[in-house]
């Protein structure tokens, strides 16, 4: 900080910014040592070592205004949480353990101060519980808030589990219950002014917590056959799964991971629906050959895992229920480019 | 694709986006192995294999409609070319080869035929010229064009080039002409109608090559004490590096590579002022030990490479000419948060 008091020549607005950035997000230098970072943010790019035996795994995720969140309605800090945490949620999906993660963040200069502030506080509190320090990014401006995360993970050489191994008979898991985030959603946009964000299913939308102690057993223990997180609803990525793998799913209805709404809001709620096409609930949804299934517990680091259906050779996706034959699961979930979404 | 078209359920309009993207962009599977891609395109992350005795170079970079390109203008090739070849550039500043990118996209529905198809396109010509396939990626919808590329890298284990390795005395070096990129904008933007895309300025604005033979080079040889690329201009950028490295510089005005303008447009254009303060040329700034100074070539893969200055340990970027004395650098550059940016 002297050095740059005394060079007055690079105090440029964007300066200014990535001062705020690095300031918030730096992280300790023996963090840094241990994730594996050899140049953090502030140089052209990062430099990052990966561990003897281990392979890399990168993803990016999107996060912007007015499509994944919005800026009038969603705090600053859970932003700041939910972006990273929810693009962390693919490194739990193939069983890897997240090392660190850039940040490319747009925003108009209105949001350059006590929003950014706010933001950056919640997207720190997320790095820290998830061990993922900040190794770089980039930034401009833009009259929407724009966010993009690449986050960069491990995992045992040949270990990382793809969507393409389910094989017929199978059975079906997902962590979790589904359609959580989805119902936190609802009470966000129908409350006005206060939000109670003490409220576990708003808590569920607004800082979500992605399951990387389960994804990585699964993956260690070769428990799971193939791995996707749960993020446009079941409907829609149960079928990406299956496509990967060649093959087709039965699901249970009666199974499903149904949420336990409180009693006042009950009759307003289908549950079922939601568990089915809500999106944004984070949770892992695999598959388990047969002979271990009995090896899959109840619960996992205080998350329940259910049992929800089985795959098949069909090449489709139907629901079972009790009150008919079973039925082509219609695809109901987050689909950006479908007009007229929910 | 036979296994696609058998599974009806998964042709959502995200699966029909994301099926173009891979069509256009897939590289052969010999590519894949050779760039260190164990698992690609299309599973929750991709897999990328270091190299024993290599660091992983990791940068992400923004190209955004209205803030680097201009949808009604640049040509939509252009658009998928440059925002692959800049963000390479962060690598070929740090000494780095590329090895794989992932490309996050958001668009509005109206541009996934024909522009994504010519956008795409020039995507694959970079990342064949740069020898970057594709690893994975994310792809959404928003009412402008969003584009974030994030490149990987590697380069030999402590052999990136930092910007903080200047000391005073070390010579300045550029390669390329400087201000040529900021000309062709001025072109394009003045031009109506038809854009002759052969001529080099404009070339140069749309179609930039990052210098990344000549980065590892210098990587590789040891010569260069610190580099960094220019993208937002000499001005703005030669401050950054002297920032890092805690020193000053002194920039010879009459050294300048400035542009050679063909005779009919040279009495509209400050070549010096362009060269100071445009932005987008994707050129290398570096410095070198005076030890070393004379095995920098004059050209390197034919791209010129001109010394045009000195580091000092004044702490402040100043500019000597030969009509009075030295002149502190003002930083007029690119800056994304400065109002009433030109």
């Amino acid at each position: 900080m002297n050095r740059n008091r005394r060079h007055k020549q690079a105090t440029s607005s964007e300066e200014r910014v990535l001062r705020l950035i690095r300031h918030t997000l730096k992280p300790e230098f023996r963090k840094l040592v241990d994730s594996g970072i050899r140049v953090a943010i502030g140089d052209d790019a990062a430099v990052f070592r990966a561990r003897p035996g281990y392979e890399t795994v990168l993803t990016c995720d999107w996060f912007l205004q007015g499509t994944h969140f919005l800026l009038d309605r969603h705090p600053p800090d859970a932003v700041g949480w939910k972006c990273l945490a929810r693009a962390a949620s693919d490194l739990a999906a193939m069983g890897a353990e997240p090392r660190c993660f850039l940040l490319s963040l747009a925003l108009p200069t209105s949001r350059t101060g006590a929003w950014l502030r706010e933001f950056l506080n919640g997207l720190r509190a997320a790095s820290q519980k998830l061990n993922c320090p900040v190794a770089g990014g980039d930034t401009t401006r833009h009259e929407d808030v724009l966010i993009n995360i690449t986050v960069v993970g491990e995992c045992r050489r040949g270990r990382a589990v793809l969507r393409s191994g389910a094989q017929p008979g199978d059975a079906i898991f997902a962590s979790g219950q589904l359609g959580e985030a989805e119902y936190g959603l609802q009470i966000l946009r129908s409350t006005r002014g206060y939000l109670n964000s003490g409220d576990p299913l708003l808590r569920k939308h607004l800082y979500p917590e992605p399951r990387l102690a389960l994804g990585a057993w699964l993956g260690k223990q070769r428990l799971a056959t193939a791995m996707m997180d749960l993020s446009d609803g079941l409907s829609t990525d149960l079928p990406r799964l299956c496509w990967a793998s060649g093959v087709g799913a039965r699901i249970e209805e009666c199974q499903l991971p149904v949420i336990n709404a409180p009693a006042t809001r009950e009759k307003h709620v289908n549950a079922v629906s939601l568990a089915l096409h809500g999106g944004d609930d984070y949770e892992l949804l695999f598959t388990v050959a047969p002979k271990n299934v009995a090896k899959i517990p109840q619960r996992f680091a205080g998350t329940a895992i259910t049992r929800i259906g089985e795959i098949t050779s069909a090449r489709k996706t139907v629901l079972i229920n009790k009150k008919g034959p079973a039925k082509t699961l219609p695809q109901r979930g987050w689909d950006p480019f479908r007009e007229n979404q929910k």
